[in-house]
């Protein structure tokens, strides 16, 4: 593509990402020559190598590693597709392409023909499914330590953002406080944003969209100063590296306002913690010190210390009873480690004692200027959040 | 809210809108003093009241109407949710709310008691279901003639825009072409809109969010000078509204991309022909000239007029089997009024006799220079679409 229609920002990236592959992969056509066999070394992503790390409050791979060798026939088949897929990132980046993990999956996808010595024939397809293909990737970041975004693989971004900043991205400025009644559709590689100027105080991250586009059209952002964010449902990569940046590199708080129900806390947690299947991705996508400001289960019930938001009536207009996989996915989330704090434990058991859950736009319902003006300000004002 | 958080348009529409309801709602009271019960007659919402204007080219609803009375026992559960809806949705307007249906749902759902002279209660809910709610809110759109963006309740959004373009909306002044790496998502209220300066010769609609990162990364939009819009999936109303005034008030063509299968057909004809469910809608959302672009069964497979895009080796690895589902689907497709060109027939007879479907993906993957810069403008260029 000429070099007019893509940004410079990615030119340097996609040069940096092929020499790093080039690198990685060159390693095995050195061993060849050594008269070695040609193996990976590649850190494991199994459940008993995924590691949550009590001091940094995250899910981490651990330090093992398995080695895949060319030589091994349970491991010959995975070493090819490594080496295929590999070599098809590494064409994308050097001829300016931006594949997505669907279209990898289609640019490896054949069926590989040999011909044995006695001449008998043996057909055998590079990958049949894409959690195949994707289970590739995943290998060759960890292989390589470069995330796919980095090697500009994109794909799908639900994240939208608003507020008072400026950012660099691609080859414009683009101004937050300027969206009208949209907002900015965050890319999918966040860590080429550059951060121009920011006047905030804090980050409000609004799991639903509707939500989001009540409290910016209310004008939320303005009056309190605050970058709003939603994931719309659960959030995507760069959604999470972004807010994360805000954390790490602009030192406001975030704060997460979701459903008070499990489903919710579990958006929470993958904001908070990172999910299983990403702890390899955790050191750069979470954001541990992500603060869950509600609804919680004491906003409509009332605690000890406070009164609830909702009246008797509300709550019986309100409220849904929880379901049974709700109840179990409380049991479930109660014995994370990461959930074994005094006020999540708390949390919970108030859920699966009064089994009860509830919808933020029923907070809505009791007025936007409710919602917006007295209740997320309220919480924010009085510390009123759970981590 | 004060006024410097909210937008003035805003203010206009809300002013607006109220005073329509308020006119159509006292007419009931008026009916009252006059010694009438009241009635409203209200445009019938029903399949057989929804008809294929041949000549317009759109899904229409029909002359029918219904008598919703409060003194029919029939009716009066629904006149008193009628009644019920429109005040709180005037509540909300000039109380400079932004409703959503979810919390329409919730503002207005309680229970009513009642006793009867011999004393004895009853209680009756309000509505249960949501789905209860939101066929009210259809209801006073139809009896009013407001649709719900008139009424300034939103929902959430999944549409995106980039293009050479200076769009106003609220109160900024938006350009669309500086959105580096990200896009600009479209407001739930896209009719509050003005189109400042416009510099584009079509408009291509993409059905996948991530194929639509791969055009705008690679300056698509820049190259051939169009508004690149994608539904992320099936279009909410938003998009569809968006997409129709660029047709109408910029008379810019309209080119859809989707994946090569009934889903991606019916993509297709929500965007040109609307949809059962919002016949009522059609007349402002649906774009009825609107080109389906691809992928067709003919760039898979050829025609006798034109070489596929496929060599016979990429169509063995990327064509998916269609399943039961899908030659159903194309089934009933095959028989709607609007499939009934000759050019619609050929592709589903194409489909049902090769039973094979493909994701866009699979072009992609033989290079995004060859969907970008070959494939899309090629089919444009030689007007190989089906209409």
């Amino acid at each position: 593509m000429s070099s007019e229609l893509t940004s410079k920002v990615d030119r340097e990236v996609r040069k940096k990402a092929a020499e790093v592959l080039k690198t990685k992969f060159l390693r095995l056509i050195e061993q060849v020559k050594e008269g070695q066999p040609p193996v990976m070394e590649i850190p494991k992503r199994t459940l008993a190598n995924t590691v949550y790390d009590e001091k940094r409050k995250l899910l981490l791979l651990g330090e093992e590693k398995l080695k895949r060798s060319f030589i091994d026939l349970n491991e010959a088949k995975r070493f090819m597709q490594t080496t295929l897929m590999g070599s098809i990132i590494y064409e994308a980046l050097i001829n300016d392409e931006y594949p997505t993990i669907r279209d990898l999956y289609y640019r490896g996808k054949h069926s590989i023909v040999l011909k044995s010595p006695e001449g008998k024939v043996y057909e055998e397809n590079t990958w049949d499914e894409q959690k195949e293909s994707d289970s590739v990737i995943v290998d060759i970041e960890v292989f390589t330590s470069l995330l796919r975004e980095d090697m500009l693989i994109l794909s799908k971004e639900k994240g939208k953002v608003v507020g008072d900043m400026r950012i660099r991205s691609g080859n414009d400025v683009i101004d937050l406080s300027k969206m009208g009644h949209g907002a900015y559709s965050i890319e999918p590689t966040p860590d080429l944003i550059d951060f121009v100027e920011v006047n905030a105080q804090f980050v409000l991250v609004v799991e639903k969209d509707a939500v989001f586009q009540q409290l910016h059209r209310a004008g939320f952002w303005k009056k309190y100063n605050c970058i709003l964010v939603t994931s719309a449902g659960q959030p995507d990569r760069a959604t999470r590296r972004f807010v994360r940046r805000l954390r790490d590199e602009l030192n406001l708080p975030v704060y997460i306002l979701t459903d008070a129900d499990p489903y919710g806390w579990y958006i929470y947690s993958v904001f908070r913690i990172g999910s299983i299947n990403l702890s390899y991705e955790s050191e750069r996508l979470a954001t541990p010190d992500a603060k869950f400001l509600g609804v919680s289960m004491g906003d409509i019930f009332g605690t000890k210390n406070k009164k609830p938001y909702l009246t008797e009536k509300e709550r019986n207009s309100f409220i849904i009873k929880a379901k049974d996989f709700d109840i179990k996915r409380a049991q479930e989330i109660r014995n994370y480690s990461w959930f074994k704090t005094k006020s999540w434990q708390e949390e919970i058991d108030l859920f699966l004692q009064k089994k009860a859950k509830l919808e933020i736009e029923a907070m809505a319902s009791k007025g936007l200027k409710f919602l917006a003006f007295q209740y997320i300000p309220d919480k924010i004002q009085k510390g009123d959040y759970i981590s």
